[in-house]
């Protein structure tokens, strides 16, 4: 039985929100899809046909009867504070989610600012996307076979975790719950560390001799490694700086390996080193492509 | 016109070598292709058709109009001695190549080892290859539009680096020339940091407490930034070990930079991390994928 919704509202449709939107469309899951949120992208998203309306939030809360909020982590705060506000609007079935990469900032928010209304709120973490952005990169079928994780809280009502695992069920999503702070560290270990690293990577050529001679030189191998440098800086600073306790210490230990292969290369050790690698590569291997 | 030999000897038919005994053959290049080196390497080869015969570098040397070194760089001063012993051997108009991925330390080994014969040593790298192994990975297309660097000397014959070029230009490789030491501090960058980098990522997630969990949670970006990191780590050690100390220099840049980042998330200042990913991401963004 496919979910329905009267008045869909997404806060912030860049390419998340705006692939939220669109996957509602395309389930033919909500009557009016609206918007709000930050820069050119809802009157881009608007042209685009993925929503139908845009306005103030302060405006569309009290309409909606899902709340997608899918702005920038930084923006977050802000958002909830103004949702907390308008509180006393909001329909009584409304389920408020979220798609922010890390949680325990967004749910002490959350937690600050709804009061009662947070047993509505779901917080959720798409594992999707890509370096693209905006609403021109907004795919339906980008949450199609994707994992979606929710950290429902002990607040959190039963009938607004179902209907917004079904809803994510119809569009193909594995469903997952966990508590958050095991989110945040596990999302800084595959997805947060792994970007700082990109990152580091490419300032680190960018600033090298060879800058331009390898953007020439590029391989496969120095395109896949640095594949995700090229993501949205003002998102990612955002994202790591929300999650930066579990973030800094996984840079530290990557730091840390750095430092020992300069003392094997040092030591001439290559043995040893090949010891390090050959660990590596063990792990790797067991990561299907 | 195509380029025939009537012997062509093979030294290491791994995934590299393997490729270019299979690309021999694809072109009718060859009349006879025989192999030695390291390993069951030679036998499996041998058993998968790409190659005719297997033997002792020693009995074969004499007889090969072409030779390419394709074992591994730590193999090669080895190689090149065994080489030079039987100097006296050599046919007259040989052409002696190799495909290691450093070639200052392999051009110091040749001029140590093969005396006058140093006029028919072409230094080359093909830029191909990916995280497989063995000759069970060698593709006769494996360098079609690949780049493949040759580092001639100022003793290379003319005769010698004009023929192997054209070989190479008939299986459709973009054949660049540069010194070797601007080659070395370039793949350095492009291609030996990357590896150190990418193993430094897997090691960090291996050794931490999300080691398991992270292998189920992985996403695309995950597996692209550590792909290179399920390499060869035998071949690996010897490559960065070969190259140490341009690759240390740049293993260095990446820990300043990590080091930055850990600086700005402890002082909570998120505008210069954006900043810093901004220009990491612009550099990024003019590789083309």
């Amino acid at each position: 039985m496919t979910r329905h919704f009267s008045h869909a509202l997404v806060v912030g449709v860049g390419m998340i929100g705006g692939s939220v939107a669109a996957a509602l469309r395309a389930h033919g899951m909500a009557k009016v899809i609206s918007a709000c949120g930050p820069g050119d992208d809802p009157q881009a998203a608007l042209a685009a046909g993925l929503i139908d309306q845009v306005g103030a939030l302060g405006d569309l809360v009290g309409q909606a009867d899902v709340i997608v909020l899918a702005c920038p982590p930084s923006a977050m705060d802000q958002v909830l504070n103004e949702i907390g506000q308008h509180r006393g609007k909001l329909r009584a079935g409304v389920v408020i989610t979220d798609c922010a990469s890390t949680k325990q900032s967004v749910i002490a928010s959350a937690h600050r600012h709804l009061g009662t209304a947070i047993s509505r709120f779901v917080p959720g973490h798409p594992i999707a996307g890509s370096e693209q952005r905006g609403p021109g990169a907004a795919r339906a079928k980008l949450f199609q076979g994707a994992r979606w994780v929710l950290c429902p809280q002990v607040q959190t009502a039963t009938d607004a975790q179902q209907t917004w695992t079904e809803v994510l069920a119809q569009w193909g999503c594995r469903v997952q719950t966990m508590p958050a702070d095991e989110h945040d560290a596990l999302y800084a270990a595959v997805s947060h560390m792994p970007h700082a690293v990109a990152f580091a990577l490419c300032s680190a050529l960018a600033r090298s001799d060879q800058s331009q001679a390898a953007l020439v030189a590029a391989g496969a191998g120095l395109k896949d490694t640095t594949r995700i440098g090229a993501s949205d800086a003002a998102l990612w600073a955002d994202i790591v700086m929300d999650n930066r306790l579990a973030v800094r210490s996984g840079i530290m230990q990557i730091i840390g390996q750095l430092q020992t292969q300069i003392d094997l290369l040092d030591a001439q050790d290559r043995q040893a080193l090949q010891r390090e690698f050959a660990q590596a590569s063990a792990w790797r291997r067991q990561l299907q492509d």
